[in-house]
């Protein structure tokens, strides 16, 4: 199969990355990164959640972004919703899309959610009543998809049969998430070659997190096999709440690097997109994992004089 | 093509990442590094470098070194080498084999080692005639391989012509040098194809850096040409002159990841591996940019009391 010359990026990080923030970012700050990435090109953006204030207080201000944020270009906003409460804010709000989110394996899911996987899928069909009436399409999220951390490699059959749950709920869009960073590229093959079967003319996203390095790579193996839709956190902001000082997300100006220059159209402004990166590791307050922000393009080139170069 | 079910990965941790570090590494931690790396079974490890100790003095104890090496288990013990004095030296020192070094950009070449690259392949030939005298195997590198920082993309043609005067003079392996991150899956496609019809028999090793994000994904292109031999530094200890914050080398641990998780063999203990990348942090005195090592392997599963998970 050859790689595929569009792709389709979603900037998740302010949800998935800023939510595991310590500290609370200001509304006007969100508004304005967000706004940034709609001015860059980033066709859909995944921008906050409507889980319950309580729990992720990081995005308690998920209606007041969305009010800030500029709705003429076309971009689509995007937002988490746990539950039927969160679809009736959601709706309320007026996003142009929300993803609901389960683990496929029961311990993750248990833990991250306290259901079942039934019980999520059962009350997933109350939200899709919701969104239903107010006519906003729904995305299905499948976490722990490459592996799970407490029981290990997950049943293909287990992420086809939640997929199959999800297009009879009439879900318009799958994503397969790498939580803990358990993807590989064999996996990856395996699971897309499954999932295709299953899921038609349905688009599989895939969601990758850089903890064991080779997010990317994982990337690569989702091209090989034709998949159009990837999820990156800007200047790779993000976390895995199993391993305090390792990566989270993707970072999404190394993945649109590493696209462009493999000749796939993304149609965002990579500049723009590494000037955001920088704003938010300003806006963070540390480090950051995003290397193209830091190393420059390839155009980018040197005055000899700069530099002293290392031998060998 | 098929990727390969083996693959050569050599440690240049000792030489390219110790040489940029600002404080001297006591010659006695620099052996227990490299046995350890022996005793995890790495097959060849470039251990350090004959270049002037004025220029590098972090590798001015080679000897030392490599009179404290293990020499019974078969691992390669490789030594960078600028010139003919370096090559007495290392003859003298009975390294295993040794590796020349140019850029294939003019302007690099110069700025590196004030040479032209004509310059440089003539000052080869004498190296070459003084370790075919002590019967020690010639390495070529050829720096700047995919990109120059002063002069942008580098022709393939003038790496086919270094790479012919390499194998003119009797080298034993050529490799091609990502001296400042500016390798990408499609130049490693090109330079590979153009390479594979001139070397021949001759093995093709691939150098990348991590300075944009994608080494492992340039080593995923390599692997898909059938490319079999790569460099990498434990923890991923190295740097990029042109970005004091960006990545250098890629990570060893990260790449033998990749390729256990690919079913392609190295015969390299991972779990070693990891445990030696914890001791370079420990000995270098700051984090470093590996990622399994703090991540752990797929197989290391959490109990699930252990953690609190972030939702979605």
């Amino acid at each position: 199969m050859a790689i595929p010359t569009k792709v389709e990026v979603t900037e998740v990080g302010p949800r998935d990355g800023i939510q595991a923030e310590p500290n609370f970012i200001p509304t006007e700050e969100k508004i304005r990164l967000v706004n940034a990435l709609i001015d860059a090109g980033v066709p859909r953006i995944e921008f906050s959640s409507f889980v319950s204030p309580r729990a992720v207080p990081q995005l308690a201000d998920v209606a007041e972004v969305l009010k800030g944020v500029d709705r003429t270009k076309g971009t689509v906003l995007s937002a988490l919703v746990p539950n039927a409460r969160g679809a009736i804010r959601a709706a309320e709000a007026g996003v142009d899309e929300i993803i609901v989110f389960m683990s496929a394996s029961e311990s993750h899911n248990l833990k991250n959610v306290n259901r079942t996987v039934e019980e999520s899928l059962v009350g997933f069909e109350e939200v899709a009543r919701i969104m239903g009436d107010a006519g906003i399409p729904v995305h299905g999220a499948i976490a722990t998809a490459f592996g799970c951390p407490f029981e290990g490699e997950v049943p293909v059959e287990q992420l086809g049969r939640i997929a199959q749950r999800y297009i009879d709920m009439g879900f318009q869009g799958i994503g397969l998430g790498d939580t803990t960073g358990m993807a590989t590229p064999p996996r990856v093959t395996k699971n897309v070659r499954h999932l295709r079967g299953i899921m038609g003319e349905v688009p599989l996203g895939l969601h990758f997190h850089n903890t064991r390095g080779i997010g990317l790579c994982n990337v690569m193996a989702g091209l090989d096999e034709g998949v159009t839709h990837y999820d990156a956190s800007f200047a790779g902001l993000g976390g895995c709440p199993f391993v305090p000082k390792a990566s989270g997300n993707i970072c999404t100006e190394d993945l649109v690097f590493l696209l462009h220059e493999m000749g796939i159209e993304t149609g965002i402004d990579l500049r723009k997109l590494m000037s955001i990166a920088n704003e938010v590791e300003q806006v963070i307050g540390r480090d950051l994992p995003g290397q193209v922000m830091k190393a420059g393009l390839l155009s980018d080139l040197h005055p000899m004089e700069d530099v002293k170069t290392a031998v060998g």
